[in-house]
C-alpha cells in the first residue's frame, strides 16, 4: 500500500446493505451436523470475525504486507518467506498489487498467483490489494471472480496510481477506491471482505485532512470492513486520526500500518513515493550513520517498537500492520520483542491445513504427501469436495491432478543446481553412492565431500523431528539399501499438547501406527515378501515398482488410518491414512523425482545419470503399516529379518 | 413350505436372463470409495453369494422355518425366539405365507410383518414365502413392492393351495409357481433371490417324480437361485433326489428340509398336509410311545441327527434346513449335537445390525437407545440415509419417527402386567421404593416381596454383562436416588476379541468412554452442577427434564464418540456416540416409558401413580462423558462429590 495512492474528489455515499445474507455458497457458514468436527474454530471464521474476536478476548495480533517478486527465483524464496513468518502466527499476510507486473495473471510472480501460494499453499489468511484507476470495469470483475475461484476472499480496495501525469476522472470509469468498493459489494454481495487505505496525515492528493476523513467514511460506509493506514513516524499521530476518524462515526477496526526503518535507501524512496515527511529527530539520528546498514535497522527496530508499545498501551490498537518490504529479519526482530511473535507447537492437525474456503472441511490426506503438502494441494485443487472425515476422494473429484506440472515454481527445490550436486553428489560410482546421500540425510553427517544434505528430492526440509525419534533405525536400514522417504513412529494415546507429536485441541489424545516407506531393490523385495508372510495379520503393505507392477493384502481398496486423535466431546478425526488408490497417483510422483529432481543433474549418458535412472527402472517403491500400535514397532524386525534371509 | 402345494401341469421353461445387472440400486454392491470400512462382509452379499462362500469354504450352515402367530401376544414370543434362536447363528429363516391370514397386510401377526420384523429388528436373513394362485397379477406385485419397500430381498415362490376343491387353471393367471417366477424375474428384475420347492418324493399332484422333476428345472431354469425341499423320513431319499435332479441339469443349491418329529399329533397333523407317508419303522417306534411327549421328542431328535450326519457325510449337503413349527427345543437340540449352532461372542459392531438393505452402511447409532435397538430402528425406519462414519442423521433424514408409536408390539415388554407389578411394586409409598427398585435391578437380588427384577421400562432384558462391571458402584448409586438406565466402563485398547468388551474383525483393538446415564431429582443436579465445574475440560454433560430444560457443556452440537475400534488394513470405525440432537429425541421417549410402562400398572390417582407421575414430571434425565478414557473412570467421583456436597 506504501506507494499507492488514493484521490480524494467526493463520491456519494451509500450505506452498506446488511439486509440479505450471501448468495456465494463459500461465504455461508456450513450449519450441516455432517460437517467435520471443528477442531480449529479459525478455519470456519471470516477475517473479520477473527479480528472482532481476537480484540473481544484481548488478544493482540500483527500481518505482514508483502509486495510481488520479479523473478520466478524470487517467488521461490517468498514463499520460503511465507512459511518462515506465517509460523510467527500473522493475522493476515497482503499482496500489494502493481498494474505494471500483469497482476491479476497467472505467471508465478502476479499478485494473483503470489496470493493465492498463501492462501492455498501457505495456508495463510491473505488480502489481495486491488486498484481500478485505469481499468475496465470487465477486467476488474475478471481479477475479482478470479480471486474468488483461486479461494481468496479478502479484498483491499484501492484507487491505485493514475496512469498519466495529469490525473482525469473518467465517465462511468472507477476513479476511487470508494467505486472499487462499492462494484465488489454489488457484484459479489458479502462474499469478500473488504480493506480500505486510511491516511493518518490525510491524503496527499487530498484537499484537506478533513476532507479526506470524510472520503475515508465514504469507503466505510459503502461496505469496507476495516482499514489500514498509510505509515507514520510519531503514535500520536496514528492516535489522533483514530480519534478524529471515531468523532465522525467511522466505528470499523482501524489498523496503524508499521513500518521498521531497514536501511536509509529504503527509507528515502519510500518517503518519495509516499509524499511523507521523515520527522527531524529522526533524520537527526539516521543521517550520521547513513552508511552503516545495521546501526540504521538497530535503530528502526528500536523506535518500531517503542512505536508500538505506546499504541499497544493506548488501549486504542488492537492489532499492528508491518510493511516488511518483503525483508524478514527486523519486522521479527520487532514481534519478538513485542512479545507477539508466537510461534505455537500446537498444530490443528497433523498436516499444515490450506486457507482455502473450499478446503475448510478437509481432515484427511493420505500420508504419502506428508513431506510434499503443496504437491498434494495442488494436484488435488480442482477436487469440488475435500475429504472429510472416512471419505478420500469421491465421484465427483476421482482423481489426482496430473504430474506434468510437478515442476511447477513452488515445488521447485529451493537449492540451486550446484548446491544439489554438492549434496547428492558430482558423480556417483554406483547403487552405494546413492545408499550413503540417503544416509548422510538421516544421520546429518556431511558426506565424504564435507557437504551436509539437507534436502532430498521427496523432502526439501532437514528431517522432521518426529522422524529423529527413528533415526538411529533409519541410518541402518538406508545403509543397506532401504532408502527410506517417509516415516512415523507408532504412538499410543499421547496427550494432544504433545511438543513433538501432538495435534488438535487440548484434553485429547493422539495416535498413530508405525509407517515406513522406502525405494529398495527387486533382490530385497523378494526376500521382504517371503518375510512379510510371517507378518501376514499384522503388517498391511504396498509394493509397487515404476511400470505400476503392485503388491499388497490390503482388504480390498479400504484406506488404512494411521494418524488419529480423540478429543473431549467430539468425534474421532483421522486425519492421515494410507490409502491405496492415491498411492498409486504418488508412485508416479515418487519414481518421477528420481528423474527429475536427481538424474537430470547430470549430463546425459552420463554414468551418475545412469544410475540413477537404472535405480527409477527396476527399484520398488514399499509401504509398510504396524497395525499393532499398542506394542513395539514391529517394522525394524521385518527389516531385519528381511537382510538375514538375505544372507 | 410343509402345508404348501404345488401343481404339476407343465408350463413352457424359460432359462433365465443373467444379462444385465440389476436395476434396483438395493441389489447393487456399493463400489464407493466413501463408503463404510468393511467391517463385515455379510452385511454386503446377497443370500446367494452367502451360501456359494459358506460351501466354498466348507463351512456348514443351517437355517429355520418359521410360521405367522396367530395373536400379538404370540407374535412378541416369536420375536424373541428368533432373537434367541438366532443366536445360534442360522444363515437365514423364512416365514410361511398363509393366505387365511391376510399375509400381506400390516398386521403385527401378517407373514409380511413378521417377516419385517426378523429382517429389520432381528437383523436376519430372512425369505418370505409367496403363494400365487388365486391371486391377481396386481395383488402379487403390490406384495413383491411392499416386501422390497421393507429390506425384504429374498422370496420363495410357490404355488399354494388352491381354494375350491377341485382347482382349474386360469387363463392368464398365476396358476404355478414357475409363474411366480416368472413375474418377479420379469417386474423386479434380479432384486430378490428367488428360491423354489423341491419334492424328493415327487410332488403329491404330480403325474410322475420323473415329471416334478421337469417342472423343478423349469422352475430353477425360470430364474430361481435355490432350492428347499419338502420334509422327508430318510437320508437316501434326499440323496437320491439330488443325483436325479443333478442328472437333468439343474445345478443350483439344494437344501434339504429336516423336521425333527416333536410330538405324535404334529406329526400326523403334518404328514395328513404334506400327504407323505411314515415309514413304518419309525411308525414302529412311535406308536407305542404316543403319548410321552418327551420320549418322542427325544426320539426326534436322534432321528434327526442321525439323518443330518449321513446328509453332511455325503458331501453333497451343505446346509440344513429346519421345519421349526415355530419351537425352540428340539432343533436347538439337533443343531447343538451336529456343531452347527454356533453362539458367535464376537459382534460385528457393537449393536445388533439391522438386516434392511438401506441400512447396510449404517454404523453410528447414538448410545441412549443401547438398550432399545428395536425402538431405534422403529424410530429411524423412514430415513432415507443411514449414518455411515460421522454423519448422524442428515438434510434428507433430519429426525426420528414419532412417539406415538413406541407402545407397537415388538417394542412392548415381554412380561404381563401382573409380573410387572410383582417386580416394579404393587403399591409405592415413596421415590424410595422407586430407588429400591432399581437397585434390586442392578444387584440382582429379589425384592422385599421376593421377586427379582428382571426387566425396567428402559431395558427389558437382565443387566448386560459388560455392566456387570459396573456393579457395586451402580448399586450405590441407585440407592441413593441416581437412577441409572445406561452405562458402560471406559476400555482403553481391549483386543477385538475380547469376550466381553470386544467386537469387529479380530487384530484390532477397542475404546470407550466411560457413560452414565441416570434419572434423578433436581435438588441433585443442582448440586451435581456446581461438582460438574471442577471437571469442565474432562466431563461432558447434558440435563434435560421432560420440558426441555436443556443444561449441557458440549462444544457446538457436535457428537461426542464413546465407543471406537482401530482395526488393521481399516479406517476407524466409532459406532456410538453420545449425540446432543438425537439425546433431545431420546428424552421423549425416556420420560414416556415411566407413565406408559410404569405409572399405568396402577389405577389412574393412585398413590403410586402419583408417585411416579412426580418423578416424570420434576426428575432431570443426566448423562456423563468422561473423555479421558486411558485415566481411571472420575464419574463415580463426579458421583460421591455431589452426595458429599448434599450433605
Amino acid at each position: 500500500m506504501v506507494n499507492e495512492t488514493q484521490h480524494t474528489c467526493s463520491a456519494s455515499s451509500s450505506s452498506r446493505s446488511d439486509g440479505g445474507s450471501s448468495s456465494g455458497s463459500e461465504s455461508s457458514k456450513d450449519n450441516s451436523r455432517c460437517s467435520t468436527p471443528v477442531l480449529d474454530a479459525d478455519r470456519h471464521e471470516r477475517l473479520r470475525e477473527k479480528m472482532r474476536r481476537r480484540q473481544d478476548a484481548g488478544d493482540k495480533w500483527f500481518s505482514l504486507e508483502f509486495f510481488p517478486p520479479r523473478t520466478a527465483n524470487a517467488a521461490v524464496n517468498l514463499i520460503s518467506r511465507f512459511d518462515r513468518m506465517g509460523a510467527g502466527g500473522p493475522l493476515f499476510i497482503d499482496v500489494t498489487w502493481h498494474p505494471a507486473g500483469d497482476p491479476g495473471s497467472d505467471k508465478e510472480t502476479s499478485s494473483m498467483i503470489i496470493a493465492n501460494t498463501a492462501v492455498n499453499y501457505c495456508g495463510l489468511e491473505t488480502i489481495l490489494h486491488m486498484t481500478c484507476c485505469n481499468q475496465t470495469k470487465d477486467d476488474i470483475t475478471g481479477h475479482l471472480q478470479k480471486a474468488k475461484r483461486l479461494g481468496l476472499k479478502n479484498i483491499m480496495a484501492l484507487r491505485g496510481d493514475p496512469a498519466g501525469e495529469e490525473w482525469e476522472e473518467e465517465v462511468d470509469g472507477f476513479n476511487y477506491a470508494v467505486d472499487l468498493v462499492k462494484h465488489i459489494r454489488s457484484e459479489f454481495d458479502d462474499y469478500f471482505d473488504i480493506c480500505v487505505a486510511g491516511y493518518p496525515k490525510g491524503h496527499p492528493e487530498a484537499e484537506s485532512y478533513e476532507a479526506d476523513l470524510r472520503h475515508l467514511k465514504e469507503k466505510v460506509f459503502a461496505g469496507a470492513d476495516f482499514i489500514i493506514t498509510q505509515l507514520f513516524f510519531r503514535p500520536e499521530t496514528f492516535l489522533k486520526f483514530m480519534k478524529d476518524c471515531q468523532a465522525i462515526g467511522i466505528t470499523c477496526p482501524i489498523i496503524p500500518g508499521i513500518f521498521p526503518i531497514q536501511g536509509y535507501h529504503s527509507l528515502r524512496q519510500l518517503v518519495k513515493l509516499s509524499k511523507l515527511e521523515v520527522p527531524q529527530e529522526i533524520k537527526d539520528v539516521i543521517e550520521p550513520i547513513k552508511d552503516n546498514d545495521a546501526a540504521i535497522r538497530n535503530y528502526g527496530v528500536e523506535l518500531a517498537v517503542s512505536m508500538c508499545r505506546e499504541l499497544l498501551d493506548s488501549g486504542m490498537v488492537h492489532g499492528l500492520h508491518f510493511y516488511t518490504l518483503n525483508r524478514e529479519v527486523a519486522t521479527t526482530e520487532v514481534l519478538k520483542r513485542l512479545g507477539l511473535w508466537k510461534e505455537d507447537p500446537r498444530r490443528p492437525l497433523p498436516w499444515a491445513v490450506s486457507a482455502h474456503p473450499k478446503r475448510r472441511v478437509e481432515d484427511v490426506r493420505p500420508i504419502f504427501w506428508a513431506s510434499r503438502p503443496k504437491s498434494y494441494i495442488y494436484r488435488t485443487q480442482e477436487w469440488d469436495d475435500f475429504p472429510n472425515g472416512r471419505c478420500l476422494g469421491n465421484s465427483s473429484s476421482p482423481a489426482f491432478g496430473e504430474l506434468k506440472d510437478y515442476y511447477l515454481f513452488y515445488l521447485k527445490s529451493k537449492s540451486p543446481r550446484e548446491e544439489l550436486l554438492k549434496m547428492w553428489g558430482e558423480e556417483l560410482t554406483g547403487e552405494e553412492s546413492v545408499f550413503e546421500v540417503f544416509t548422510c540425510y538421516i544421520t546429518g553427517e556431511p558426506n565424504r565431500n564435507g557437504y551436509k544434505v539437507t534436502c532430498m528430492p521427496w523432502n526439501d526440509d532437514p528431517l522432521a523431528t518426529e522422524t529423529n525419534l527413528l533415526k538411529d533405525q533409519l541410518e541402518k536400514v538406508n545403509r543397506r539399501g532401504i532408502l527410506t522417504i517417509n516415516s512415523q513412529p507408532n504412538i499410543n494415546g499421547k496427550p494432544s499438547t504433545d511438543p513433538i507429536v501432538g495435534w488438535g485441541p487440548s484434553g485429547g489424545y493422539v495416535f498413530q501406527k508405525a509407517y515406513l516407506e522406502f525405494f529398495t531393490s527387486s533382490e530385497i523385495v523378494t526376500a521382504l515378501l517371503k518375510v512379510l508372510k510371517k507378518y501376514e495379520l499384522r503388517v498391511n503393505y504396498h509394493i509397487v515398482n515404476v511400470k505400476g507392477q503392485n503388491i499388497t493384502n490390503a482388504p480390498d481398496l479400504q484406506p488404512n488410518a494411521v494418524t488419529w486423535g480423540i478429543f473431549p466431546g467430539r468425534e474421532i478425526i483421522q486425519p492421515t491414512v494410507v490409502d491405496p488408490v492415491s498411492f498409486l497417483y504418488w508412485k508416479d510422483e515418487a519414481f518421477a523425482l528420481w528423474i527429475e529432481q536427481w538424474a537430470k543433474l547430470y549430463e546425459e549418458e552420463s554414468p551418475s545419470r545412469m544410475i540413477i535412472q537404472y535405480i527409477h527402472d527396476n527399484y520398488y517403491l514399499v509401504n509398510l503399516v504396524d497395525n499393532d500400535f499398542p506394542l513395539e514397532n514391529c517394522l525394524w524386525q521385518v527389516v531385519e529379518d528381511t537382510f538375514e534371509l538375505l544372507n
